[in-house]
C-alpha cells in the first residue's frame, strides 16, 4: 500500500500515519519526493481497512498494491484449472459449449432442443427453472417441475445440466438435479448464496454483474473458493454502459486479462451480451477468438414464442450455423469444439410439438 | 407498444405481426407512414413479452408505451406515501436524517453514536450487523450482538433502527429489532429477499443498484408492494460510471424524476455516493434542494479506526456541521429537519471510549 | 509515480528499470515488500511517458503519483480565480446566472429573452450563433447575424454576453461581439481551439466533454492557461452514462472535488446535464447547495418552437420562478445572487413576437 | 415519430399537439389506447425538432422512428462501400492491417517499422505527426517534418499512409503527403473538420468518439458524406465505461451492428481499445471473428522508449506473431489477409538504430 501525504502537510501528521502503520502491525517506509512524501507500507495490506487511513489528516490518497484475491490468483495456482461435469468439460484445450432456453417451458420444448443441441456438438444444456426477472409480473418459472424436465433431457442425452441458483435455501433442492449450480449476474454480490454454493459439491458458474470489476468478479469466485468449492467457472455475459443498440456491453477483453490473472476458465454469454439473436453468431465466434473456454448460449425452438428473453435466442438452424461457424474459428486459434454428434439419439415421443 | 417494421418487408410480414398480436388478445393498429410501417398494439402490453415480437420477422424494433410498474405508480396513487417507524417519519414536509456506523463495531461506539446524532437532529439510527462486503476476508458484522447493541440504543434515544438484511431467511431474526428493513444495493435484484421483506409488516429502505435504471429500481419495489407491504423508502446511492475520483456517481436528478412517478418517498445516501467525507456535506445539501425526503449518512465516532467504509464515514462534528448547513438549506426549499435535541439523553456508562 | 514488479521477477529485470529512471534523470528507489517489489520515483514524472514503463519486462503497473496539471493547481495558486467579463462576475460570494436561448434565432427572440433575464437577476446571456450539432440536418445557426444581434442584446441591457466558438478560425470574429467565449463539450479535446481561445483576452468559459475525467478538464484548462489566458471558468454539464431518463448524468460532486483541487470558478449547465425542463430548477437548486460558483441555463420565449433543445429550455414563467429558488438556496449557503432588476430595461419596438 | 400524452391530458392538449404536427406540414394519426392515447406522425421527421414538441402540455415522450443518417444507411445504398487507397483496399472480401507508431518519432523509428510491417502483409501505414495530446506538456508531434518522414516510407515500402488531421486548416497541408485522413475519436463531432475532410479527395477515417452512440458515429459520418466524401472508414477504439483495467472497453457488437445498418467498412483498434500490449493479439483475432473489415495498430520499434503510449504499442516480433494468429481466423470466417511478403524491400541505410 503507498499512502500519498498531502504538499505542506505537517511532520506531525506524517508522525502520525506512520505511528498508526506501525500499530496495525505493518512496517512503513517513508520517501521524501521532490513534491510530496508518500509513505509505502510494508507486509499484508489485505488485512486492513485502508479507507480509514484516507481520513489521517494530511493524507491525500491510500493506493492498494497487492489484488485483493488470494485463491483465485495465478499466484497461488499456475496451472489453469479444468472444470468437470460429465461430458462437460470446461477449461482445457477443448472449447465447451452451452445451450438451451432461457427458461424451461414445456417437456417438448426442452426435449427437443437438448436433442437438437446434442447432435450439434454441444456438452451442456442450461434452461432456468427458477428465473429472476426484473418484474414481478413476468414468468417466473416452473421451479421443481422444470427441474425434473432438465433431467430427463440429461437421461435422454448425457449432456450435463447448468441450471441457475437463486437462494441459499434453494441450494441443496437444485443440485438434486443439476450438474452445474449458475449464480445469476444479479446475484453475483449475494454473499450468503455464494457461500451455500461454496458448500455445494458441485462446480459453479458464476456470472459477472453488469457493473462488477473485474476485481469484484474475482472476490466473488474468493467466497466460493474459500467455502471449499474448486470448481469455479467466471462467465462474463456484459456490463451496463451508454451504449443502447445493446441490451448490455460485452468486453471480450476479459478474457485475456483473466487468464493472466487467474487460474480459473471464462466463458462468454452472448446471448445476454448483446441481447439481439443476429448480433450472437459474431460475438460467439469473437469470444472464442479471444480465448474463451467455452460459450453458454440460448436456444429455443420457436422464438419469437418465448416466455422470456426471445428477442435474443437462436432458432435451431441459426444455432447449427453458429457451430459451424464457431468450430473453424476454434481451430484457427488452436482449439477444438465437438463435433457433430452421429450416434442417434433415441427419439421420444413429443406430444404437441411437432419438428 | 409500437412495433416499426424494417423498409420493404413484405406484406406477408405485416400479417404474421397483426395476426401474433390478435392471438396474445390485444389489438393491433397498423399505420403506413412515409418510410415506414408501425403497428400501435392496443390494451395492456405489460402482459406480453415485447421480446419474442422482435425475433419476428420483418420487425426491426419494439417500443413500449407504459410504464412496467403499477402499484408504484402516481397513476395508482396521487398522494405522496408517507412512512413512519416511531419517530422516523419519511415523505412529508419535514426532512428524515438517519445516520450511524457502517458496522456496529461495539457498545461504547453505537451509543456514542446514537446520543450525538439524536442531540444534532436525526430521527433514524443506522448501523449493520449483517454486511455484505466485497472481500470474504473484511469484518462481517458482529450479526445477532450488533442487532441487541442496536436495540439498546434505541432504547437509550428513542431513534429507529434502520438495518440492512441480507438474505431472506434472516427476516424474522432482523424483524425483531429493527425499525426499517434495508435492502442494500447488491440485493436490489434479490427477488427471494424482496418477497421476504414484503411479506413483512416494518417499512422497506431499498437502495438503488450501482448498475440499474429506474425502472428497475421501481420494479424491486413492485415486488415488495405486490408482496403486500406499502411502506417502501426508495434510496439513490450512486451510480457506476467512468469517473474515478469518487467512489459512484449520484445523480441527484433521480429524486425530481422519481417524485413525479412514484408517490413513494426517496432518500439518498451521499456517503456511499461519494465515498469520500470530503464530499458529504456539500452533497448532502445538494440532495435536499433536489427535492430528497431524507438522508441516511454514515457517521462514526473515529473513522479512522472504523472495521468498514472508515473513508466515507462523518466525524462527530462534522456531521453537527452538516446538519446545520442542511436544516438551512431544507428551510430555503420549504421544508424543514427536526431542530438540535434539547432534553438531555441519560447517560449511560460506556466503558473504554472517553470523548 | 510508483512501479509495482511483477511477483517473481527476477533481479535483473529490477535492475534494468533501475536504470532506466537513472537514464531519465530521475531518482529510483527501491522497497522490497513481503509479496511484492516496488520503486519509487522521486522527481518531476510529468516529464515522462509512464506508459512505456510499463512495457519493460517485469513490470506490473504504474502509478503516477503527482497530478498531471500545474497552473490550474490550488497548490500554484491558493486564492480562488475571480473572473470578471463586465456585469458579469464568476467566482467570489456572489453566484452568477447566464440565462438565454441554445440558438440566437431572431432579434425579437433574443431581445426578449435577454431583457426578461435581465429582470429576473441574470448577469450573462447565452446564446449560439455557430451551432455544433449532431445532425448535419440540423439547422447550425445564424452564424455572424446571431453575433449582431447579441451585440444588440447587451447594448439593451448591459448583460454579458457568452457564446460559443467551435473552431480556432473563429476566435477573432467571435471576439468582437462576445465578452466570454464558450468552449462547448464536443470540442474540449480540440486543442488547437484551446490553443486559441488561450490566446485571446477574453474570458472562456470550458465544459467538460460528456466522457472526460475531471484531470482531462483541468488539463483542457491547462492548455488554456499555458497559452496565458489566467480567465478560465469550468463548467459541468453532464456525463454519459448507463441512465437514460435524463439526457445526460449531472455529477454535482464534481463542484467540491474541484474547488479542492483549483482556484478556476466552477459553473453547472443542468439545462444540458438533464434535457428536460421539468428536472431543471430542482438541479439548479442543487448544483448551488453543492457550491457552483454560477449557472448556465437554457430560457426560450417559446420552448416548444426552439429551432433546437427546446426540451430541455424554460420558459419566462420557469426562468422566474427558479431564480426564486436559487436566490433562498443561496443565501441558505452563505451566498447570493443579484436581487431582480427594477430599474425599467428601455423598450425596443419587437414586431411580430407579442408577449 | 410516436408521441405519447400523458394519462388524463385533456382532449384540448390533444388538439394542440395535432395541430402543431398539421402546422409543420406532417400528417398526424391519433390512437386512443386503453391506457394512453398516442399520435403516430407520418411525413420526414427529420425535418423538425422533435425535442420542442416535448415541452408541449399534455406531452409524455416523444419517440423518434426513422433513423437519423441518409446517406450512410444500408437503405440508401445496399452494396457494401469498398475504400481504396492504392494498395490499401477495406471493405471487400479481404481484411487490411494498417499498423504503425502512436508518432512518428525519427527516420529511423518510421522506416524501420514500415519496412516490417510491410514484410509482415500490413498494407497501410499509421503514424501521427499532428498529435492531440491530453496534457499541453506531452509531445506534439514532429508535424510537417513527421509527414515528410511518412512520404519516405511510402516510396520506400508502397504502404499508404494513414495519418491524423486534427484541424479544418491542416487539410491541404496533410493531403500532400496523406493516402487516408484520420478524424481522431476526440475530433468526431468537430464538424468544422469533418466538413473540411468531406470537401478533401482523399478517404476519411473516422474514429469513434468513447462517448459517442452509434447513432452519433453515423451521424458525424454523415457529415463527411453530405459534404461530397463518399471514402469514409468507421473506427471503433473503444468507449468509456467503469471499467479501469483497460484503457477504454472495446465492445465489438459494434461491427455486426454497423454492418446490419451501413454500407459503410468498419475497422477496429485494439491498441487504443484496451491500452495495453498483452491485450491487443487476442482483441485483434476477435475483431476479424467479429466481421472487422481491417485493424489499425500500435507497432513500435521499442515500445518502452516510445514518446506516446509506449503501453498498449507491439514490438516487432509481437506484431509478426499477431498477424499469423490473425491470418488463420480470417481464413477461420472466409476472408483474407495479405501474406507475408517475399519481395525484398531495398534496405536504406538507418544511422542510430540497429535491429
Amino acid at each position: 500500500m503507498i499512502i500519498v501525504m498531502s504538499p505542506g502537510s505537517p511532520k506531525a501528521q506524517l508522525d502520525r500515519v506512520v505511528s498508526r502503520i506501525n500499530s496495525l502491525g505493518l512496517r512503513p517506509h517513508v520517501i521524501e519526493g521532490t513534491e510530496r512524501t508518500v509513505v509505502a507500507v510494508i507486509g499484508d495490506e489485505r488485512s486492513i481497512e485502508a479507507a480509514g487511513l484516507e481520513t489521517l489528516p494530511g493524507v491525500a490518497s491510500v493506493m492498494p498494491i497487492l489484488a485483493p484475491y488470494k485463491v483465485a490468483s495465478r499466484e497461488v495456482q499456475k496451472e489453469p484449472t479444468v472444470v468437470r461435469a460429465g461430458s462437460l468439460v470446461i477449461g482445457g484445450t477443448s472449447i465447451a459449449i452451452i445451450a438451451g432456453p432461457c427458461s424451461v417451458e414445456s417437456r417438448p420444448q426442452i426435449l427437443d432442443t437438448a436433442r437438437t443441441i446434442f447432435r450439434a456438438g454441444a456438452t451442456g444444456l442450461r434452461g432456468g427453472a427458477f428465473k429472476p426477472r426484473t418484474s414481478p409480473y413476468s414468468f417466473q418459472g416452473l421451479k421443481e417441475h422444470g427441474l425434473e424436465l432438465l433431467k430427463e433431457a440429461r437421461d435422454n442425452t448425457g449432456l450435463a445440466i447448468v441450471t441457475e441458483v437463486v437462494a441459499s435455501e434453494d441450494v441443496s433442492l437444485v443440485s438434486k438435479f443439476a450438474d452445474v449450480l449458475q449464480v445469476g449476474a444479479r446475484n453475483m454480490q449475494n454473499y450468503r448464496l455464494l457461500e451455500a454454493v461454496g458448500r455445494s459439491h458441485l462446480p459453479v458458474l458464476l456470472k459477472r454483474g453488469p457493473a462488477a470489476t473485474l476485481e469484484e468478479l474475482l472476490l466473488a469466485a474468493e467466497y466460493i473458493l474459500d467455502a471449499g468449492n474448486r470448481q469455479v467457472i467466471l462467465c462474463e455475459r456484459g456490463i451496463r454502459t451508454f451504449e443502447s443498440h445493446t441490451r448490455f456491453t460485452l468486453p471480450l477483453a476479459t478474457i485475456p486479462w483473466l487468464h493472466a490473472r487467474t487460474h480459473l476458465p471464462v466463458v462468454v454469454d452472448p446471448s445476454h451480451g448483446t441481447g439481439h439473436s443476429s448480433l450472437v453468431t459474431s460475438m460467439s465466434a469473437a469470444a472464442i477468438a479471444a480465448g474463451a473456454d467455452g460459450l453458454i448460449l440460448e436456444v429455443h425452438p420457436d422464438p419469437k414464442n418465448a416466455t422470456s428473453d426471445g428477442g435474443q435466442s437462436l432458432d435451431f438452424s441459426a444455432f447449427e450455423n453458429l457451430m459451424d461457424v464457431c468450430r473453424k474459428v476454434a481451430e484457427a486459434v488452436g482449439r477444438s469444439i465437438k463435433n457433430c454428434e452421429m450416434n442417434p439419439v433415441e427419439e421420444i415421443a413429443l406430444p404437441g410439438m411437432p419438428r
